[in-house]
């Protein structure tokens, strides 16, 4: 941490603030500039340290040197991390695919899509039971039941489940019935949820928030695996910007960046990331030349009568393309899919 | 809501959509231009149409023209909502003045910042017990001792209470010891935690996530109102932007913006909303200018040793100062203050 | 600058990097933490160090601690500067404030305007003559017919000219004219038109792009300043962000951030910053509140005809309005306006 | 157009919107919902019909309906344009490789890098002459010393020479040199600067602003377009978000979009798009799997030296590695590389 004097500081706030370091626990270095006086405090980081000591005489600015992250780091574990839940395997070189509605409506959807996408080469079968909906007049999802039809789907194909749980009362009851929990992009600075499912035996998968820094993103698997469940995969879905043109945009330089910081894996979803259905299949191939370790797709028999995301759903035709197009990407990077 | 076919869209597609819409139950209009022909659908508004017809053949985009949100509305309740919860009122000409300490640190702390806010001209005092930190390594809060503190401020002061919950386990808790209960914006859309708090008999603070729209922040507000509870204030906290000089962007049109599209009260958080000390008294004033019904400001005894957020908290000089800037702004405007 | 070492950098990488710093003509220390070293250099500033040291062996960043702007910098010249042309003064306690339409449009239309914001207490006259358009098919401004007509308003009313610039080759041109010349959001890194203007003996009244940072606009101004035109007016119009109620988002914490960064007095342009007349009037009496030196607001006899810019121009009466409530908030913070 | 009116409007108003709608040469359509009335204007468009008309009484909003620009649409050209210029293919499955450094510094520099990036199988040559740098103080390039340079490296290896033009005085002189003259993102709404290369008879490389909408883009292309040169790349190049990991974020959305949307080829630029070395080869590669037609790359013999961008550049063996990536893509997709 360096603490940042103004110009013209006193000798006297300069004093003070070496004090403040000191009593923190931290060694204090005083770097004196040709304009500025500088404090470099060296020593483990202490949280609210750096909060706090904006705050003293004289102070310019404190500006953190170490990230705040400790068992998400790839520092910390050099290995990459491989996800592994029933048929899925995500990272390592592998790319899992896990497509599927975004909501499950009826027996015969979920059935009929995991069925398609299986055929078509995913790994997992995706498809929400509980739904969080920006309107409350929206279809909130079918509950139980919605988690039940998963499971029958499960069995005919033989597809892991990956589904979103939505609140700590509900982890358990998810968990009996899923292969990976999701936490959806609204809730990940849910706290008290994140370790709920630090808790749960499930892999979690974990959806970046539209605003939230790959700090934040980092700091939020962190609560899960500070609880003891080390099967997390981090969620690119797009971040909210000014473009209008897309639902979010996609800043698939995230992929490397997580790849250098982080051990865990990465996957990528397209279908959030763009909003339009067209952008998709591109999209998809994108993420994968970024080098992400998976896909999440939403697929639907008929998106035009879709109960929700219509817009951005693939069909089975769509799909068996947009799998084409990706192996062939994955195939010419020697990545497994 | 307007259906926007593709130039050149067929005579068959058009056909075809004029039947979807019809079997929503709404009444198409074509409209034929001299580029493209749109087809107008009238009816109440049924919610996932918009996102299922633009998967349609031939369909260039979907346009909404309503507003989701409802209850919330101004067209629906003409005459603004005045919220009032103890010594604390909100709207109505009268703008109602939170503060107090990002967190309650000790009996000490917070009762002193009581006398000294409630001195300066506070109505209410503000406090965390239950803190969402980014990192799980940060201070968490005091729990229920915090509350119980909280508690001991008002019997000492007279002043309301208002205390962030973060929990659906919490609102029964939060709602024993505060006279508000605050959402924080990582919880605007924890749907299952607006609506425990809508079934609260407590009036609620509701901050903007980071990167809500308003059309989002309305209908976190209408899960709250659509559970029963009329007693909600919506909170701008700042917004997640390319800037860096403030710790977020604070967008106060928010403030006259909502006063047109709702009946709820509006109040404005400039300690979060810039993340600097000596911005927040400034952005206060401007605030009220702007028309805000309240304001929310962190104050600390000592801000450079305060457990969180010490960086943008005023000491009690600097809150003193703040007041009496703003009072000279909201007498100016005829405000109560 | 701070250059920090990845975890784990080898002696010899730490010993290349000293070795590349004092290359530059900088002093070293080497700072060795708990968990990785850190090289502070001190010196004066290179410009392109930075860019080329984060290149080097086993740097993980770089950090600069400097602001790279000199003569618009406060801790230069701690005295505000007040700028005056004509009838307009902005800075040292006066609000000066800059009224009238998008375009000139017609002589009855800026004459008739020129009057009305005379009589409400404007302080110049604004019209565009060269307009900047987003699309080659909109209207494109009345260009030197423009300008004199600008200059015949001035005749009539003693206003002040205030006026846009978009080209090297007009600066002649428009600096007979106009009594201050705009750089308009769109040409803020126009560095040939900046040093144009820095060439010339009007002020210049430069206005923040969409995407600036506020160090970027501090260095444009720069660019200006050093080129010997001391007389620069910081104009606050908005940024591009998320948010699509408005047309821009408006910053309002920019003011106070550049009245402590630098002495160059700051204008703020509600009209362009909020793009909707209903929100003008509070945006610019926060404007005020913020500390604002002056406005510059778009007024037009009949926004519902306007050539550009008609959704947020206010009319005579709305101008007059807003002037009044303006008067208030200054009055109570001890402005002249 | 549609002109939504608000709930409530009088007939009065309904009747005084469908005179202006007229009044435009526009014909109307009144639609009478449950709970709004909105007027659809058909007819060509008049740009500012929208900016006059939501100043209308009773007005919710306009909504527009027909994208503005004409001659960058694909609706009027379906066939891509490929734009060749010398060695360089741009369009029409050839991916173009334009690679050299940011700026020019010297003659065995910009030869050195030539030879390399050739061997490497790059297709033109970038470097720049005219630098547009954000501080005064920064180097600004060699000028027309740096032209004749780029011609030298061309003579040497036959290569196509990209470089930026900065001001209208400057685009015979760029033009007498290079191949494709760039307009850099700062000048993206420039528009005399468009004019000025819409009259040369060199290809343009158009690079997006950090902040410009995708409809911002295709309109400043329809200004070169419009002045009658055909010859247009546009260059996605990141944009600024709230996203500080990396200097702009890199939204490769844009690719598949703009080939819906319009016939012009779409080049993208990874190393400013990402701002560090280490992230280019797979934004590379993404970017070749999205479907663009051209990258742009900064390649430096020694970036821990180079006099602007430096932590951005490949050096001679990163580069020649990053080719060898994108290759595989290419071929994987079926495209010449």
């Amino acid at each position: 941490m360096i603490v940042v004097m103004q110009r013209g500081a006193s000798e006297e706030q300069i004093q003070h603030m070496v004090e403040r370091v000191e009593g923190l626990g931290l060694k204090s270095h005083v770097i004196r500039g040709t304009e500025r006086t500088v404090i470099a405090a060296v020593g483990e980081k202490r949280e609210h340290a750096r909060e706090s000591l904006e705050s003293g005489p004289g102070v310019a600015e404190v500006v953190p040197i170490l990230a705040p992250y400790k068992v998400a780091s790839r520092e910390v574990k050099p290995d990459p991390t491989t996800v592994t839940a029933g048929s899925l395997v995500v990272g390592g070189g592998t790319v899992g695919v896990i497509a599927g509605p975004c909501s499950v409506e009826s027996e015969e959807q979920i059935i009929a899509t995991a069925r398609a996408v299986k055929a078509a080469g995913a790994t997992a079968l995706r498809g929400g039971a509980f739904k969080p909906r920006t309107s409350p007049y929206s279809f909130q999802g079918l509950k139980e039941q919605g988690l039940k039809l998963l499971a029958a789907a499960r069995e005919e194909t033989g597809l892991a489940v990956v589904t979103e749980v939505m609140s700590t009362e509900d982890v358990a009851l998810v968990g009996k019935y899923a292969d990976v929990v999701q936490i959806g992009a609204r809730n990940m600075q849910n706290y008290r949820l994140l370790e709920a499912v630090g808790n749960c035996d499930r892999p979690v998968l974990l959806k970046r928030g539209p605003s939230a820094t790959m700090e934040e993103l980092l700091l939020a698997a962190e609560y899960i695996l500070n609880e003891g469940n080390p099967q997390v995969m981090l969620c690119e879905r797009g971040i909210r910007t000014f473009e209008q043109h897309t639902r979010f945009s996609l800043p698939l330089a995230s992929v490397p960046y997580l790849h250098r910081k982080t051990h865990l894996p990465v996957v990528v979803d397209p279908s959030h990331g763009t909003g339009h259905t067209y952008l998709v299949p591109d999209m998809a191939a994108a993420s994968i030349a970024a080098g992400a370790d998976g896909l999440i797709l939403e697929v639907h028999p008929d998106p035009e009568r879709a109960m929700s995301d219509g817009y951005q759903s693939l069909n089975f035709a769509q799909f068996n393309d947009t799998m084409a197009l990706c192996r062939k990407v994955a195939q010419a990077l020697g990545k497994r899919m």
